[in-house]
């Protein structure tokens, strides 16, 4: 059963001058940057359509829909599992006019915006307010407030604040038929039975287009303070009890929590000032913040470490930026050696680093691959295994599905997910059925069918 | 159009005989626990079903969807809002025998269980790896993890963990036609794309039976302190202004944000010690809490407000409570006055007030109306509006249906919610359009119709 895109028909040129009487702005010249993907892939747009208002989103939808013309979603186009890749000819529908801050209420710390609105952009209105978004990523610069709620967001202040959904006060939503959906509660504590709104977060606009949003923002806390250190030992007596030491010491002001193996760090180079630079085992970085100094709590952190932990401590911007360069510099470094084969995904903890291991005597010693990484957000379960390809041989597609097929069987074994943060979008279409059984996937098309019954929007996307 | 109900048929002698074959524990005698709730109300159950296993649960539903007999689902039994009224004759399916603790994961903190254990166990069991469940509730003695999930409890601790929701890792159902939903992710990270589980957390058993769970569990923190302030003047400027400093100072460790208005107060009795007992404007309860001593906070949200504001602040586990017990004796107070109306809303923080004051202006002066008052969990924007009535006078069904309007009139003009935390069950269901668009009800009622097409499960409730 395929949620209906066999019946859609390509974009004709009549449909440019009708879907131009629905919506002010439509384009189908100069718009490469709708036909091309994060990666650089081209896709299939012929029409772009950058609506001012929720009336036109709703009219170019019904439009598409009565015609059964595909339509692909899009925020920032910052996602990184191809999910505005279009196979057939398609019409894209575009948010980022739609960008207004409307209102905030400073007591509650809730804002209400359009979703096209820029992530940095919110975070600048915020910070005004002392008031900051509830999760953080590297896009924010060019990702949407839309695109961040139709992906769940994750990043680096996930361990902090949870799920971007658990923010979400409220949210306007398009149907496929050109319904509009008022979901805009104003208040986080609203129990009246089934919460509709939740199955748009995260359905990677497979079910309707988010235009508009209310988010609890938590307050912007001035104080942090950064430790570096490096853990000699197997991954559950280190990195695991240094994390539960973590959270009982650092507790409610803990907002990171990463770490990377003993490969990635000799790869990154030396640590930090006092550190053995012929390092093994795994570097770990961990962030206090708070609304007063939690220089005292990273302190009592590593006081009940074992003495033989090493480790630095940065509490001035520059030295903190210092350690958080060392961790951000691992994909660089590991890019600069050859293409990466990369896996975002989530396992329980303990099982976490076991598939680091277990890739790397299965596939070290090929000739063709040349590192084999593993780091993350293991406070949140989230593991980055990143494989680097040695570029004097040719791509290997037999090495790459073995590969992926040993990964995600992995995951699928120990009930991870084989998207923690990315999402599904058309790259990892083919292997839901690791991280979902399938009648889980019988009914998340019958939900489909119910809301977007001709399949119309990013068909061939996130749903198999 | 109603979900289904219509097509239900009265449980038959037979249907005994038939169930007893599919599950072990069939009771038809001794069930008044099953036949009223909270209130003293009776239902119309007939048929107690007490599956073990997720089988039983299975085949027990398979059995009444088939034969087309309603099915009220019981956790502990303790919601305010009539979840448990069964109108027809129905079978229950009660959870209580399915309560295992099956496992935890101590450095993520996450416990998998079975929904039907009762909350207080799981946090004792927690307790022993320091940790605690990311709520907590009144009931906690008798309300299970399986009915929380379905309403989405709320509680007091909202404010430092935002809702149950997002804690919820993993969940099994099943549905009206015994399909089971493996729904157990094991980490907190899992984008996926469409998150079905989200649909059951707050459905209130009406899309099916929660029978498992994981859920992520915060560290259990030793350091509190609490401060009970008094202060003059109008809501904004001072309950308001008091919980934006509270947010700045205290931040990550705020715990609890409470408010009382000055005629709960002047009904309680002169606040603790040092503190005007001839009280006007509003008490504040403010907490903090963490993994080292929020003292400090405490002190230093305090030097922030202005010299006027009176207040006292407990240390210590006795005087915690004596300031704790000032704010639960409120509802106690009130519950001697006579027979109580209550309201449990959310409101954006700048009208929650305002409705209080309208409320006391439109019915004060009537005899009948002893005393109306306002609190709650302000820091969410929840209020509970209690309004005694005079045992002296008959109840009076239009001053209580005059009221209920003008309340809720008050929440949909504000865009806030007519159920903040204790759900809709059988009492709101004809307020629900006070708080959701027709168009919303609608595709609710589609949802509802696509999971439990015969409408069997606790029909007449929660889906108008």
């Amino acid at each position: 059963m395929q949620a209906g895109p066999c019946i859609l028909r390509a974009v004709r040129p009549s449909d440019f001058k009708n879907l131009s009487a629905l919506c002010a702005d439509i384009k189908v010249r100069d718009i490469e940057r709708y036909t091309s993907e994060w990666f650089g892939r081209t896709s299939n747009i012929k029409v772009v359509a950058r609506p001012r208002s929720v009336h036109e989103v709703s009219d170019v939808l019904k439009y598409c829909n009565s015609s059964g013309i595909g339509v692909t979603v899009f925020g920032g186009n910052t996602g990184l599992v191809g999910g505005t890749m279009a196979e057939r000819s398609e019409v894209a529908i575009s948010t980022e006019f739609m960008n207004r801050f409307l209102e905030i209420d400073v007591s509650s710390g809730i804002a209400t915006v359009e979703t096209g609105l820029i992530l940095q952009n919110l975070q600048e209105r915020l910070a005004i307010h002392h008031l900051t978004t509830p999760y953080d990523l590297g896009a924010r610069g060019s990702c949407t407030i839309g695109g961040n709620l139709a992906t769940n967001a994750g990043g680096i202040n996930f361990i902090r604040h949870g799920p971007l959904r658990a923010h979400v006060v409220g949210i306007e939503a398009v149907l496929a038929n050109g319904d509009v959906l008022d979901l805009m509660s104003k208040s986080r504590k609203d129990n009246c039975g089934i919460d509709l709104k939740q199955i748009f977060i995260g359905s990677e606009g497979t079910l309707g287009i988010i235009t508009k949003a209310r988010i609890h923002c938590p307050s912007l806390h001035q104080y942090r303070s950064v430790a570096l250190i490096s853990l000699k030992g197997d991954f559950t007596s280190t990195v695991l009890e240094t994390l539960k030491k973590a959270k009982e010491t650092i507790g409610e002001s803990l907002s990171a929590f990463e770490f990377i193996d003993g490969e990635g760090a000799e790869l990154v180079g030396p640590l930090p000032s006092g550190m053995d630079p012929k390092y093994s085992g795994f570097a770990v970085l961990v962030e206090a913040s708070g609304s007063a100094s939690v220089s005292d709590k990273i302190e009592n952190f590593l006081e009940q470490l074992p003495d033989s932990v090493e480790g630095v401590v940065g509490s001035d911007l520059e030295s903190m930026s210092k350690l958080w360069h060392y961790r951000e510099l691992l994909p660089v470094k590991m890019a600069s050696l050859g293409h990466n084969l990369k896996y975002d995904i989530s396992l329980p903890q303990r099982e976490l680093y076991k598939l680091v291991e277990g890739i790397r005597l299965r596939y070290a010693n090929r000739p063709d691959v040349l590192k084999i990484v593993g780091y993350g957000h293991v406070g949140d379960g989230n593991l980055h295994l990143n494989v680097a390809l040695d570029p004097q041989f040719e791509r290997n597609p037999s090495l790459e599905s073995d590969m992926s097929h040993s990964v995600y069987s992995y995951v699928s074994e120990c009930g991870g997910s084989i998207s923690a943060e990315h999402g599904i979008g058309r790259d990892k279409l083919e292997q839901l059925f690791f991280s979902k059984p399938t009648v889980v996937l019988e009914y998340t098309r019958a939900l489909k069918k119910m809301l977007d019954p001709n399949g119309i929007l990013n068909p061939g996307r996130t749903i198999l």
